[in-house]
């Protein structure tokens, strides 16, 4: 019996098993798997053991692999018939501050009814990644549970690293390249167009995330004493910060936009038809007006141009009420969305050069990466797209768009450098799933007919 | 037996009495009333009540009073000759963070031995404000236990909120003006010139100091989907900071300097003729090029010029690692030393206008004053000036010079405004005494020859 033929027993399979597959979604949510904080280490080598026995169970070969930081989750098929794809995904999560904003503990998780009649899974990591990861395995464990195996040969690589960077990844793939250079790679780590529209995700921005650390005097000192002949760091930072966008929204650092290319007038108009608006954008979280670029379009900004955010700043005195200080130092943690061709030592670079060139003679800087990927592109004429547009379309009823993506999977550029391999990208996130925000959500439909989703790909790709 | 008369025998008492002054002062450094932060406002009290009982034992009526804040010690001499005077400091210190920066635990203090031989007392509030309350409390116990009065009518206001801007002290007095409204008001809460030039502080800067808290999405946001989008407060907050001066120094809020005076030629020609280089001054902190006023001396920007700094911010993610987070808030706080006429108000006013001005459309921007008071000035030709001078200068063996203080006591402001007194600021701190840093230290040789100045100052207003 051909994969084709099998498909639709494999759907009702996921259909009837829909409640114990919530079950298992739940135990991995329950893992505070938090990468960024040390602190959570244990609970992030425990979220790998779990996931490894998980997958075992459907008959896969597992092993939890070291790295210098946190494990890798490596697993394969049996060997077989169709095409060697390679499953990412990973199983960290962001931090869950501010935790007073969470209206349940982040790590108890609920199926919650939205006002529109959606129910929801809500619980840090539901969709990021751990809800994404387990549409694959379920639809996985469901063909296996049918048929006794995979329309494909499958190697999952499930990270502990990927809100960190990837930092220990690169190496990993790069030490193991003949182990995971296969046909192709799945990532299921992105989002819908909306809730009734799939997407495949053809591009993906790249991330440079710095730390800047002025210093000043070499200690706290009273305002009032030297304030007017002491350098604020504080003062520094905040003239560095506001000189790098102009008033249109632009990046001003020499050779930021080096290797940004204009869309092709075809894919332009593409974007232009989805007419995003800043009304359903921005709207839900309570913005009404774009900030980026003047002269690009809302979807442009958040999808195919560059940008730079500042994601956090602190120096000085910030409890309650008064303190005469000038502090010391003071820090900030800045990042790029990358395009194109941007390449992420050269932005690095001239960042850290034109923070150089505007701190004072008594202030000392430094700086730390923590992150440097390029963008990646899925060429528009690739007969995998083709076959997943087809499958998404089956399942959703829906014509499935291609989409660019304003987030980072850093590894995805690794994937093509290292291992020549296309990466197909889909997921079935939400817009207002509130990934990295209190209240995390994934949409139940997401869940299910996501699972049914990857089910059907699998079935196209074994052709 | 006039006061002068009586003077030596004074002298010599504090001489002999100094191991057991400086037991008194131990006693009163370890209660850690740190009045900005709620946690500690037992120890507040504490610190209150325990001044109180010290000064009955020299025969001070002594009351601690309420106040919707904390309280205020007030102590008032057994009716007799000479002038009444107020005397006014503080019993409240500031916050000891970072706490690991200290060497000793910051409320055990110790007597320790510079490098260059000087002893000194550290601990928080060595200097500000309890190490110099205690060298006029010491200079009264003394007159008292040689001549059994002392040679004023004195009465004692000892604050706990000096450092959160005297809050509640302003209704205070006015509260009880005609019982506090005496012939002159005595401060120590002011510096030397150097450690062997005694100083009386002939004007002070004023305070404004807002908080300001900008919020843009209602919730933290990804910000590689909503990067180039959304618009990010810290971006916002950072442009505001950076606009308030300009590449010379100068404030550029308008209206800031209405009010702001030329020096007389020759308080300027003093000025210059102290040859305060930025090497003595800001090389101790580990500083060497003045952030002031290009056009002004340093000694000037520290002391008759008007300055604004920004304390402390916060926003955004900023602990370990990364977090690819846009902000839903960003919040800074933000102060202004004010010299000759500024008005509080005025420059309040006109700073939160800066401020609006640049908050875009997807901001809410909310201001909370946590003070505002105007500079003051003691006018050169008064009498208290020059008897007060002698007696510094007979127990240095030094003139005395005059000088502009770079920080506020906004409560002096008051007395001149609510009660009609002038007062006379002499006090014994150095400019590397760590007032506010961790380590703060107070010279054996300021609270020993402090304490017998204002015994010789007390003698002199005697007549």
């Amino acid at each position: 019996m051909s994969a084709k033929e099998a498909l639709p027993a494999v759907l009702e399979k996921i259909d009837s098993e829909l409640d114990a597959s919530l079950d298992r979604l739940f135990a991995f949510l329950r893992i505070p798997s938090i990468s960024t904080d040390p602190a959570f280490s244990e609970p992030c080598r425990k979220a790998a053991e779990h996931l490894a026995s998980d997958l075992a169970t459907i008959g896969f070969e597992t092993a939890v692999r070291p790295t210098p930081g946190h494990p890798v989750v490596v697993a394969k098929s049996a060997a077989g018939a169709g095409p060697r794809v390679l499953f990412y995904g990973h199983y960290d999560v962001q931090p869950v501050d501010p935790l007073d904003l969470w209206d349940t503990p982040p790590f108890e998780p609920r199926i919650a009814t939205l006002a529109d009649g959606r129910k929801v899974i809500v619980a840090r990591g539901a969709c990021d990644d751990k809800g994404q990861v387990m549409t694959f395995v379920e639809a996985c464990r469901a063909w296996k549970a049918v048929t006794g195996s995979l329309p494909a040969q499958v190697t999952m690589m499930i990270e502990g690293e990927e809100e960190t960077g990837s930092t220990h990844l690169f190496d990993f793939v790069k030490n193991n390249a003949d182990e995971f250079r296969l046909d192709l790679a799945l990532v299921c780590d992105t989002g819908m167009w909306n809730p009734t529209t799939p997407a495949v995700t053809t591009s993906l921005r790249g991330l440079v995330y710095e730390e800047v650390r002025l210093r000043c005097a070499d200690r706290d000192l009273h305002s009032g004493l030297f304030g007017g002949a002491a350098q604020n760091p504080i003062r520094v930072l905040s003239k560095v910060l506001a000189a790098i966008h102009d008033d249109n929204g632009r990046v001003t650092i020499p050779g930021f936009y080096d290797g940004v290319h204009e869309l092709p007038p075809d894919i332009k108009a593409d974007l232009e038809g989805l007419r995003l608006t800043a009304e359903d954008f921005l709207g839900p979280v309570g913005l009404k007006v774009p900030a980026g670029e003047k002269d690009r379009l809302l979807i442009e900004q958040i999808s195919t141009r560059p940008t730079c955010d500042v994601n956090g700043i602190v120096g000085g005195y910030t409890g309650a009420g008064a303190k005469t200080v000038i502090a010391g130092e003071a820090r900030a943690k800045v990042s790029f969305r990358l395009v194109g061709d941007q390449d992420p030592v050269r932005v690095r670079d001239a960042f850290r050069a034109f923070v150089r060139a505007r701190v004072p003679a008594d202030c000392q800087v430094e700086f730390e990466s923590h992150a440097g990927s390029p963008a990646i592109q899925l060429p528009y004429d690739s007969p995998i797209l083709a076959q997943a547009r087809k499958a998404l379309a089956d399942e959703w009823g829906t014509k499935a768009v291609t989409i660019g993506s304003g987030g980072s999977i850093p590894i995805v550029g690794d994937f093509k450098r290292e291992l020549g391999m296309d990466s197909l990208l889909v997921g079935f996130g939400l817009d207002d799933d509130r990934v990295h925000s209190p209240n995390e959500k994934y949409d139940l439909a997401s869940f299910h007919r996501g699972t049914r989703s990857w089910a059907r790909i699998l079935a196209e790709l074994a052709g």
